[in-house]
């Protein structure tokens, strides 16, 4: 049977997760409901975005999505239906696909027309509940909208390059459960212009040479843990997501802090990268390592 | 198989939650748990009633509620299970059910019995849950407590109307994710004393003339996005619920704010309603629609 | 078929838990997934050795549970598999366990060994899913790691007694949704060491000579409810997972506060408890009730 999710800033409060679930049911018994997040921050649509690509592809092929961040139809605010990479996303054409969209070229888009009637402020409960029931029983896209080209983009989903390939400038999109601060930089993007070079990555007024692999790949284990001092040390990861993060290893924000309190990185805050030099690699060398050059931070 | 729901105040880290539902798939392996809220305020039951009085009807009839807050068994307040509209409702009598019953009228309330040796702190997972078990296995209501005619009310569910019935004193019953406010003024109470009158809505400094359909039907979209300036406008809805509504245009209290800070209204606050005259409908002419007379706030 | 819980520090936001359920369902259609916390505290594994305790007894034997807090895997923190009452645990071995464990002898312990070539960030989604996966199908622990003798402890699982065993020195280990304060100290412990002595618990200014059954067990019902002035009253209660409790009748911290406010307890925070007599029981009478002796506090 089909698996619906859904990612939406309902908080975890009220009742509007409660009766989008019984509507489902409703209609069809047998369907797995899956929550993704309800806590997106309201009308945050940048991390709506952030939250479902990281999400969606665990899920097995045929998972219907309902996205529900601003959905509320109107004129510029049209709903839409997407196939790709045998998912289905239902959302409004606010930009919340356009980071899916970016990497994986959708299969079909269409603009959602069988709500004429539906005069809703609530739309997740009305429509798209609606079309996913549709999807989930087998129904084609093309019964219930019209193909569009296109989705609308957003902003900031795709990090600056300088034109001598000198500099990336990216931005926080992100500021996770850890308070670890997530960048639009993603790790095949940084690897395709690095070429091998080494690098430093600025935030506010720190820097750091070296990106891990994972959170605690930095510490020393030779040393015995009483004398290392580890907890609370900055560093920069390629996160599960392949972004490249700026973390706190076991980060609290109630004892010594987080990346976001400590640098004082927020949503929108830049982060560059600069790669230093061209590295001359004698004949018969491995080239060099991407991730683990130069000294530490 | 039968639906179990949950809304309690257990919060999203205890272990009550959890082990409820744990409970219930012991008895009940195939059974499905709809988690609707478990982030009411602490034994805030107008919110518990709100809640539970919104989510309830989306879902398919038999389905069974378990409403856990302020449920600790003592003389003053005794464990009920209600039968209404095919759904059944397991709770203390302590007011929660009183908002449902005003709309509906119960087939059955019971009493429940079943626990006279049972001492517990924790009831929903050790009455509750045997209670709701019990129903989903098509047990009936007489088995497990003995009828009682009507429930405990709670204060504040109906709005006060002056004599002349030209103002309605409602009160702020609910604050939503969103921080929009919602008064305990429902649509289908507006409309019948609204007799196509003109209306003036006000609360603390604020007043209103329009009710909205949808939260974005006040946005001019023939001025383009940018020249706008709609963001963070109160605006009144009735709301998917059906209740009378103040919200903000997007709101976001991290940004520009949202209703409940920007106009400073807190639960139990007062919002009143003022009918301003009554219009001479010439012959043959439509009577004018009851929501969107008079000009813009 | 299978039930698989989830217990993580990964919060309500990130996609965190909404991609580990997706890889569930991707290799197990048919599983049940239970969220039981996603709010545990960043790394804090006493919370999560407290929740998990608590919940797992209520769930059907052979319920696969997954424990994801502090989970990197390296060489200070290995990835155990733990069979214990019919239960199974997958989490890291850092003392998540050591709680359970304490009371519950495990059938068997297994360190993980099947992720030699498994670099990730993710172990939750990349190491234990797989693993519970595997447990789920009907496969063995000596499949997917090797055989340990025992678990990494925890500080202050288990509370301080003096040598003349008048004194239990304990501590606070947990704070719920209700601001309540759990400590160390369980029923077991304290009904073996009180023998019917009468007692003082001590916490900062406060103390208490009795401890009750539920939380509206001190409440006078011969009273009118608005001449009582029960809201808001400290007591001791052993709650439903049998620690000893210091609580709030009907706590709200936004009014009239909660016990670790009002008390100003914190985690780690300690609670002692003095037995002040041995009471000479007279030929022919009952031992006295060990919970519910001496005046009211």
């Amino acid at each position: 049977m089909a698996i619906i999710t859904l990612t939406t800033d309902f908080g975890e409060k009220d009742y509007f997760a409660g009766a989008t679930k019984g509507a489902i049911y409703s209609e069809l018994p047998d369907v797995k409901i899956v929550d993704i997040s309800h806590s997106v921050s309201p009308f945050n649509i940048p991390e709506a975005a952030y939250i479902i690509q990281n999400a969606f592809r665990s899920f097995p092929k045929g998972t219907i999505h309902i996205i529900g961040i601003d959905s509320e139809i109107n004129p510029e605010n049209q709903h839409i239906a997407v196939k790709l990479d045998d998912h289905y996303f239902i959302c409004a054409n606010n930009g919340i696909m356009s980071m899916i969209c970016k990497e994986i070229v959708p299969e079909k888009i269409v603009e959602i027309n069988i709500h004429d009637k539906i005069q809703t402020s609530f739309p997740v409960l009305d429509v798209f509940v609606k079309v996913a029931c549709h999807i989930a029983r087998g129904g084609t896209l093309d019964v219930i909208g019209k193909s569009i080209p296109e989705i609308k983009p957003i902003k900031n989903i795709v990090p600056y390059v300088n034109d001598d390939k000198t500099q990336i400038i990216g931005s926080v999109i992100y500021i996770d459960n850890y308070g670890n601060v997530v960048t639009n930089i993603k790790q095949s993007f940084f690897e395709t212009l690095q070429k091998g070079r080494d690098f430093k990555i600025s935030a506010r007024n720190y820097t750091f040479k070296k990106i891990y692999q994972k959170y605690s790949d930095f510490v020393n284990f030779e040393i015995p843990e009483n004398k290392r001092n580890d907890e609370g040390r900055k560093l920069v990861v390629f996160n599960s997501g392949g972004f490249l993060e700026i973390a706190v290893y076991k980060s609290n924000s109630e004892t010594f802090g987080s990346a976001s309190t400590l640098l004082g990185l927020r949503l929108m805050d830049s982060v560059s990268v600069n790669f230093i030099n061209i590295p001359i690699i004698p004949k018969g060398k491995d080239i060099p390592q991407n991730i683990s050059n130069v000294d530490d931070f």
